[in-house]
C-alpha cells in the first residue's frame, strides 16, 4: 500500500497510546491487561486503515481485536477512527507481522486474519507473503490449539500459492470459498478496504484453516 | 452426462474387444499385458467420449492410457474414435470408478486424471463425487508411492469441496490453478470435451496432489 507520508501521524501516534501499542514485546502473555474485558483475542495482521477491525470490533463485541500494521502513516489512518469512535476491544499494534512469535505467548491468540496481503508476485520474494511457510510457523506458535487462521484475498496468484503452503505445512482446511460475494457465507462476510475497491475486477477467495495438533 | 439410447453401443462394444476391457479385475496386477509396450500407467476416471485420453496418448507414446466410463452409450463414443483411429497405447474399461482397488494391484497406477467429474452439487451426494474420501482411498491404494492425481473442472463447488476433501485426506498440493487456461500451464495442457464447451463461462480449476507415503 502505498500512501502519502503524513507528517502528522508521529506526533499523532505518540499522543494516543491508550490505542496503539509501540513496544509490544512488553505485553507477550498479558495482552487482556489492555482490554476492558478478558475475552478471546483474535489478531489481524496487515490491518491497513482498519475498516475491517473496527467494524469487527463493533459486530463482535465479545471478542479483543489487535490489528497490527507496520506502516506509521497507514495505522495512524486507523488509529484516527478509533480515537473518534472509541472502541474497548480494539488495540493497534505498530510492527511487523513477521515477529508475532515474541509479541504474543504461546496459545495467547484465538484467530489471526490475514486480509488481501501484499502478494509479492515474484518468485524471489516469496518469503514476504504474510502465507510463507516462515510465517506459518510464527502463527502455529501463537495460536491456541482450538484457534484458526482466516485469510482472504482477490490475488489469484496468491491465493494459489497459499492453498499449497498452508497444505504443504499441514494446516487442515476447514472452508474454502473460490467466490466469496456469491456464497452463503457472505451474509457474514465484513468487508475491508480492499475489498470494497477490488471485488467488482474478479472473485475475492478465502481460506479458513487450522493448525493439526501435535499427537 | 445424459445421452440418448445408442442401439449400436452393445453391439459394437462386443466386437471390439481389442480396446475394450469388460471383466477389468481379470487384468488386475498384469495390465500392462493389454499394451503394446510396457510403460508407465495412467487412468482416467469417468472418460467420457474420450478426447483427452486419445490426444494424451497421442502426445505421450511413451505413456498407456487407462479410459473409466460408466455409460455404455458414452465409453461406445469413444471406442468408436479408436477403432476408426487405433493406438496402441489406450484401453477402455467399461466399469465403476469406485472400484479402481479390484482393478487394480497396489501400486500398479502411475497417474490418476479426473476430469471434469459430475458435481454432485446435493450434500446428500457427496459420497458419489470422484473426489470423496472413499473414492481418495481408492486411488491412494492402486497409486505407485511416487504417483500423483490430477483433477480438473470448471465447477466451483465441485472445487471448493475437493481442495477440502484432498486436504483434509491428507494429499500434498503439487500445484493449484484457479484459471488454468490464463496460466503458465496452458501451453501443455489437453482439453477434454467438457472444458472446450464451459471455458468461456469461468475459470478451469486444476489441481495436482499426490499422498503422502507412510512413515
Ligand atoms: C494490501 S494492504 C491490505 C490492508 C487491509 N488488510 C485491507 O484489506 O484493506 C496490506 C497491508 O499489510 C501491511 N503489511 C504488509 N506486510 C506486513 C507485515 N509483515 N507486518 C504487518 N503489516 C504488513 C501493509 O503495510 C499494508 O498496509
Ligand atoms: C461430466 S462428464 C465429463 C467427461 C469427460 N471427462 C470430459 O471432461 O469431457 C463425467 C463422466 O464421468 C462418468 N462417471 C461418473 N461417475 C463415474 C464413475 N463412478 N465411474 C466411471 N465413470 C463415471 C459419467 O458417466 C460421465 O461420462
Amino acid at each position: 500500500m502505498r500512501v502519502r507520508k503524513k507528517p502528522w501521524a508521529d506526533d499523532f501516534i505518540n499522543d494516543h497510546q491508550e490505542f496503539i501499542v509501540l513496544e509490544p514485546q512488553q505485553l507477550q502473555g498479558k495482552w487482556q491487561e489492555r482490554f476492558a474485558k478478558d475475552q478471546p483475542l483474535a489478531v489481524e495482521i496487515g490491518t491497513g486503515k482498519g475498516q475491517f477491525i473496527t467494524e469487527m470490533a463493533k459486530k463482535y463485541p465479545n471478542i479483543n481485536f489487535i490489528g497490527i500494521e507496520l506502516q506509521t502513516s497507514v495505522i495512524a489512518v486507523a488509529l484516527r477512527k478509533l480515537v473518534e469512535n472509541p472502541l474497548p476491544n480494539v488495540q493497534l499494534v505498530l510492527t511487523d507481522g513477521a515477529d508475532v512469535n515474541e509479541i504474543f505467548a504461546t496459545g495467547e491468540v484465538d484467530r489471526i486474519y490475514l486480509n488481501f496481503s501484499d502478494p509479492w508476485p515474484k518468485k524471489r520474494h516469496a518469503k514476504r507473503r504474510l502465507t510463507s511457510p516462515q510465517f506459518l510457523k510464527g502463527y502455529q506458535m501463537v495460536l491456541n490449539p482450538t484457534g484458526d487462521v482466516e485469510f482472504k484475498t482477490d490475488n489469484r496468484g496468491l491465493f494459489e500459492y497459499s492453498l499449497g503452503s498452508f497444505n504443504n505445512y499441514g494446516l487442515v482446511f476447514d472452508d474454502v470459498y473460490l467466490d466469496l460475494h456469491r456464497s452463503e457465507a457472505n451474509e457474514d462476510n465484513v468487508e475491508t478496504e480492499y475489498e470494497q475497491k477490488f471485488s467488482a475486477k474478479g472473485p475475492i477467495y478465502k481460506l479458513v484453516a487450522h493448525f493439526k495438533t501435535e499427537n
